[in-house]
């Protein structure tokens, strides 16, 4: 049996603060150090030994990876860092207060930024400082494959061929694979590997800090699914981040 | 001007008790972070933006640099890690306290096992625990590549392979390239491109913590180098390191 890992990062200090944070390279909080730890804990009770961790550009993911691998004591594992496994880009939303938003706009209309398969907030003008265009950590992505802003949909179709050309191979030769990411680009990741609908895909939530494991059989055919951890534990973080982006979120 | 920055790891917890650690995998002291966190800092004050970084796979080296770029807030950058850039290994002294080893087999074996260029201390036999077959992050390299001890001059012959394919080939398309790695095996990097001989390596001792930069022009031909930071701690700290393997040591 051969597995493949999931992991979204722990609570950013944006998260704490409830802001649309997106690609903005926000670091974890102390709690969100302090999942990625119980992650690793997890991940060490059961004897994960990895041979390849991916992991996005952001360092609210990359710290969660040094510290699972630290707790794992296989700080030795290759790493790819990819922008492919970025969060959704939340266009002019970003550094907007999630509360205010909803104030703002209505519930129903942030809802649909954040959950609608093919809704995208307004895109980020092109001399925007924020635009990914100026950081030097895309340098090398051809400018027309950056977004301005992105709906679900972009999200999964920027996500998916990296999947698919890159970690899921790995598998050839790797029993133990990590992807270290981000609610967004994990939803579309597991909606493609659940064949999750367009319309249900609003309903998952991914909780923060639980690994989610993907097996397979020798012929790399999916063989189940399963998340590390406390069933009620994992039932009430998804419903704290499903509750974000309310008025009183 | 292209650079490249060699970085020796800060201090680990062997260091501290003054055993011989080679391919012993063991973590940094609560000075060596803080001397890690000070090479970034040092690196950050001249506004170096590295393209790519290069580690061993010995956690000394991968906390320092998780730590220089924590610092430098670019966790964004691509990491390569490599067995190639791993510390010389000491064979079966490994684990030995080196003040212990000093009045046992005398200071000028010692001093031998440690500095000239063809001593290799005994080699580990080939079923003792600690033999590289038998470590997992080694799987991937061929068996016959995999060193039970060597002298400096073996060192040196698996380290500037992999400086020659891999990590200065990487000027072509970056303009800053890091290496974090040991005293031996930046050594024999440093006796390559400053053409020093067998004998005279002997006597050079690298600091830890303290960036090193190698300069090269557009056509990527030596340019220079120097050290960063404060000269009269880095002489302390090169220092130190020496007077390590005398029986007060």
């Amino acid at each position: 049996m051969k597995e493949i890992v999931l992991l979204r990062h722990g609570e950013s200090v944006w998260n704490r603060e409830n802001r649309f944070t997106g690609w903005t390279d926000v670091g974890l909080s102390e709690w969100g150090a302090r999942e990625a730890e119980q992650a690793g804990e997890l991940l060490r009770e059961e004897g994960f030994v990895f041979g390849q961790a991916y992991v996005s550009c952001l360092k609210r993911a990359v710290e969660t990876l040094d510290r699972v691998l630290r707790v794992l004591d296989q700080q030795w594992i290759p790493v790819e860092k990819s922008w492919r496994l970025n969060e959704k880009h939340y266009g002019a939303l970003q550094g907007l207060n999630k509360a205010e938003t909803a104030a703002k706009f209505g519930e129903a209309q942030v809802h649909a930024w954040r959950r609608a398969y093919d809704a995208a907030p307004e895109p980020l003008s092109e001399d925007d400082p924020r635009n990914p265009r100026f950081d030097l950590r895309y340098r090398g992505v051809p400018d027309a494959e950056l977004p301005r802003t992105e709906s679900l949909r972009d999200t999964v179709e920027r996500t998916l061929p990296y999947w698919k050309c890159t970690v899921f191979p790995a598998l050839v030769r790797c029993d133990r694979v990590l992807v270290v990411a981000h609610g967004n680009s994990l939803r579309g990741i597991v909606k493609y590997l659940k064949d999750i609908s367009d319309e249900a895909i609003a309903g998952l939530n991914l909780p923060t800090g639980v690994p989610w494991v993907f097996s397979f059989d020798e012929r790399l055919r999916p063989a189940g699914d399963r998340l590390l951890g406390d069933a009620e534990q994992i039932r009430l973080r998804a419903e704290e981040v499903a509750a974000q982006g309310t008025v009183r979120g």
